[in-house]
């Protein structure tokens, strides 16, 4: 079984698991904000990471916001199958084509 | 083939192909400081989508971030397969356990 | 009177303008999400900028953020005055002990 | 003298301080990298307070948000007037045309 397939598995198991044992569990408890906070913050520091040019703390902040996503996809009671849907629907078009029809009724530009 | 394994050779691909036709293309040329900030602002971007219930947009914004996340990776040449094995690694150690470890010696406390 | 005080005054004016020919009346049109959000992205481009060593964008993509900020301030009905308040508040208390008693009950640690 | 003048001496004065006693000693000993991400962390957490409604959490990261951007000015040798005198300037022109001509040559668009 591949790594985040077996990932969801264990974050869906420890959900209901004591907080004080489990850090899903806390998160879980925490609930949504504290749970996107977490996510915000990861990517903060994967930015800083990547900048910082610290190629070792990359690898680590990415399995963090990894795992921190889907703690969060988890909470909102959405698959890893669904994002990867998304992700399979968007490679049949074009990069450029794609963001841009994605941009075109949103607030943000071409970028 | 899986689809992140798939979107990895996806955006190698396309690292060296024409700005005005990939996207991909267009965020290497731009460089790290453009790549991280977006996905900076796609993890800011999901946040916000898991905080305003909205659901369909949380997907779209998870999806955002892995691939933000994926084309930063190859961009400071960082494998697909690097950040999975840190993942598996982790799952060894129960979550509460395997957070304060890599606490002890960070900025952070046992969040 | 000083840039934040017009500032805030200013905001609060264009709040009911007519969001064809006002940003800020934009923002508000559009919502708590879409304001946080841009603070959020804001902040992201402050800290790229920062580690990015330039500058004049520095100077610039802070003045977004305390734009951004008093925006969403004045969108949750906070005052100018209250978060000034609050930053006399800590200034009488040293900032290792005060980030402590703050983060005593908190999820983030010392840092 | 206003709170932000007061706040812009105090972190001067603090700079060379004993990490051990100060907090803005230790930011600054630690760098800028985590100067940033600190200031990144801290406009992730303004968000979701927003967002999750919480109105006395807003105010307490709204200061954090300015005092940890405040460090990062310090940090990269920018004054709080620049960023006010850049703010003023902007002032003058109306908040679309203002930001549709920041805009014109970034990787944004007119949101």
């Amino acid at each position: 079984m591949d790594t985040l397939t077996r990932l969801e598995e264990t974050i869906a198991a420890r959900k209901g698991a004591d907080p004080s044992t489990s850090y899903v569990a806390q998160l879980h408890a925490k609930g949504t904000p504290i749970i996107a906070r977490k996510l915000g913050e990861e990517a903060v520091e994967a930015v800083v990471a990547a900048l910082a040019e610290d190629r070792d703390e990359l690898v680590g902040e990415a399995a963090d916001v990894i795992f921190h996503l889907m703690v969060l996809l988890n909470n909102k009671e959405i698959t890893l199958a669904e994002v990867m849907a998304e992700l399979d629907r968007r490679d049949g078009v074009s990069g450029i084509d794609e963001k841009a029809s994605r941009s075109a009724n949103s607030a943000k530009g071409a970028a």
